[in-house]
């Protein structure tokens, strides 16, 4: 198997003839498979069963003596802070403890600073001419509609194996319109990249030219390794502190992935300073988050080391059909040198970049086989991706022989594309 | 006992040292009671443990087909959907069910106003001059807080035995910088008033200047009888589409007074239009609510007639505090003819009118006899009473020994503001 770019044109088309066929039969099939968001699959959710056993005894809704089952403690249970501060690294007293979904606290945080400002803005965002956005790409899709929504304008920075581009950032912050940057740290969504300690730092000591600048930091995989062991990652918190900008980080994370997707506990990191400035503008708008919730997964989880070892039962589920993904794309397209990827030990993605002007056309030929794929330019802001290149795999969902089946139809589909491009 | 306008100068002076007397006694004591809030009791969230015993097998994750554990589903589950709209009155397609507070919705609803602006808004209302927004007062504290902190201009409308001072209200809407009102129709939130049919005919068919108008209709407490059978009431999204705004209430309610406050599932009901596009804009903030307590309410509550059932058992809970703070006055203070109250049949409070200009002075007493109250002026925009006169009594988080000196506490202070006023 030679790459198709040593090939001749002859050779090319009896290849395309061969795969439209690969492809053809593929179709007929009638598969309706799902790689398209970071869902985990169904064996993970009942990993965690015992959640739903865990209140015993009336003492089990008492947490530092306060009912968990009433109004009140709009931060959070002092227990929950405890776990989230154990499990990040930081202090409980930097822990805001919210409801299932921590993208609801990253909007929020974003919100408040549109309408209200943050603690060091001297206005309202939506006050002043421009915001701008930092935003590593390939990236979260969903970060990126959240300052979509609130018209920021969106400045890609390209990644690294090291994270961001920290020449491009540091150029970038000189200009007082840009308020904020967002950073998925550790296992990068998609790209799976672990943010280097030479980068962590640059970050930490940037000195942005607006007084509000937010470092967006959701580490949504922190603890989230699907192969190898835990890798211990800086507290950005204390990072930033160091160098004078302590008010500079909003960290977020969820046990989405730890224990249930959408009925979780997301939470919020970051000076107390911040913390006592947001809270007032949190309470107008929220009594107090499920609590009962909080307590559930105080009493399941109990620690990071216990959590630790669930993430271990998780990694059992996840690892093969991340090995399944990257076995067949280095068995079926390495090869033919259409395609690069990388080979992540954590997180929710399997990033690939596909020959440029090649990834729509790609999941356009995984559609029609029914595999539904992350969409085309998704990981860019404003979903534009300048190459056409990159393609999100989300291997979580489907059951590893499902699976098997379509990432076969997405090497087909690769090669497919490749071939109409080459032969164009 | 005789009122005391009808006292000589010497007989108040007799009543006040005797009063003064009796607040020291209590004073002493070193109480630390609380009627500040509409907490639900102990034995009211012990009423409902049996919410934690619902899932008792595999399937009881699945509903309508969706394994309520995973993302997805914004609007929430049709089960839960057809849950509120059998309590509501209205249709499944209506219905937005949501995490666990109504109070989010309402402040989400607003928030993308200003932000973003609504369905048939010209601009976000961000972008507008001005924004006023009508308050029917006494009333609630949160309500005005969420208008108040996106700026809006608050405008009082008296409440009458019917609901607000409807002629007010239709004369204050012909101002298109009028962009809204706050309503809690049944058992208004302090007074305990349902709206006549009278009052939910005219809301309806109102005609507002600004083509964005929001007619904010908490229904926090839609099924909350403590006395007496369940009241029917009319259901504002057909009564509002009658008359050709179909597009103008947005209705809240929540199971946090009927399972677990903090803890329960909220949701909205409005057009299908309006809920077409607000979900999209939820949708960049959210991937989905927690589906799992939604789950864990469809399975516990079934539907309306259940629903009922378990509200009577909250009734026998709440009717003798009721009575114990309605009983205190009636026997304490009537004859001395310096307040006024409702007798509510139900909702979370017994609002009283104390002498004009004693208020905050009696819960200043209140005070330093350990007896926390709602603050003075809680009721009215940005926290004035004009009149410093209405106090809000939340009964039903003490057990009934403690609520019974509690309110002898108000009684006593409730006296001694009058005479030192009186004798001024």
């Amino acid at each position: 198997m030679s790459a198709y770019s040593e090939r001749s044109r002859q050779e090319l088309l009896t290849e395309q003839e061969t795969i439209r066929r690969e492809f053809e039969d593929l179709k007929s099939r009638g598969l309706s498979l799902n790689m398209a968001r970071g869902k985990p699959g169904k064996a993970q959710l009942d990993l965690v069963s015992d959640i739903f056993n865990v209140f015993q005894k009336a003492e089990d809704f008492v947490s530092d003596g306060i009912d968990c089952r009433n109004y009140g403690e709009l931060s959070g249970l002092p227990a929950a802070k405890r776990l989230f501060a154990d499990i990040l690294g930081c202090r409980p007293e930097q822990v805001f403890v919210g409801g299932n979904a921590s993208l609801q606290l990253m909007y929020d945080t974003i919100a408040k600073a549109y309408t209200h400002g943050l603690l060091h803005s001297p206005r309202p965002w939506c006050k002043e001419e421009t915001i701008k956005w930092l935003c590593p790409a390939p990236g979260y899709d969903r970060h990126f509609k959240v300052t979509e929504t609130f018209g920021c304008e969106l400045i890609t920075i390209p990644m690294t194996d090291e994270g961001p581009d920290m020449d491009a950032v540091e150029k970038a912050i000189a200009d007082p319109a840009v308020k904020g940057m967002w950073n998925v740290p550790k296992y990068s969504n998609p790209d799976g990249v672990i943010y280097s300690e030479e980068t962590v730092r640059r970050l930490a000591s940037m000195k942005p030219a607006a007084p509000d600048f937010v470092l967006m930091w959701d580490n949504a995989y922190c603890i989230h390794e699907f192969e190898g062991d835990f890798v211990e990652f800086p507290d950005i918190l204390s990072e930033c502190a160091k160098y004078g900008n302590a008010d500079m980080p909003y960290e977020f994370a969820s046990t989405s992935k730890i224990t249930l997707p959408g009925a979780g506990v997301g939470c919020m990191a970051t000076s107390e300073a911040n913390l006592d400035y947001l809270s007032k503008l949190i309470g107008v708008q929220i009594i107090s988050y499920d609590k009962v919730n909080q307590q559930r997964h105080v009493l399941y989880l109990h620690n990071k080391a216990d959590t630790l070892a669930l993430m271990r039962r998780h990694a059992a589920v996840l690892g093969p059909k991340f090995r399944a993904v990257t076995d067949a794309l280095d068995r079926e397209i390495a090869p033919l040198g259409i395609a690069q990827w990388r080979h992540p030990k954590g997180g929710y993605f399997v990033s690939l970049n596909a020959m440029p002007g090649t990834a729509k056309r790609t999941l356009e030929l995984c559609r029609e086989a029914g595999v539904t794929m992350t969409g085309a330019g998704a990981t860019f802001p404003y979903g534009k991706d300048p190459q056409d290149s990159n393609i999100r795999i989300a291997p979580s969902l489907p059951p590893v022989e499902e699976l098997e089946q379509a990432i076969a139809v997405l090497c087909t589909c690769l090669k497919l594309s490749a071939l109409e491009k080459l032969l164009a």
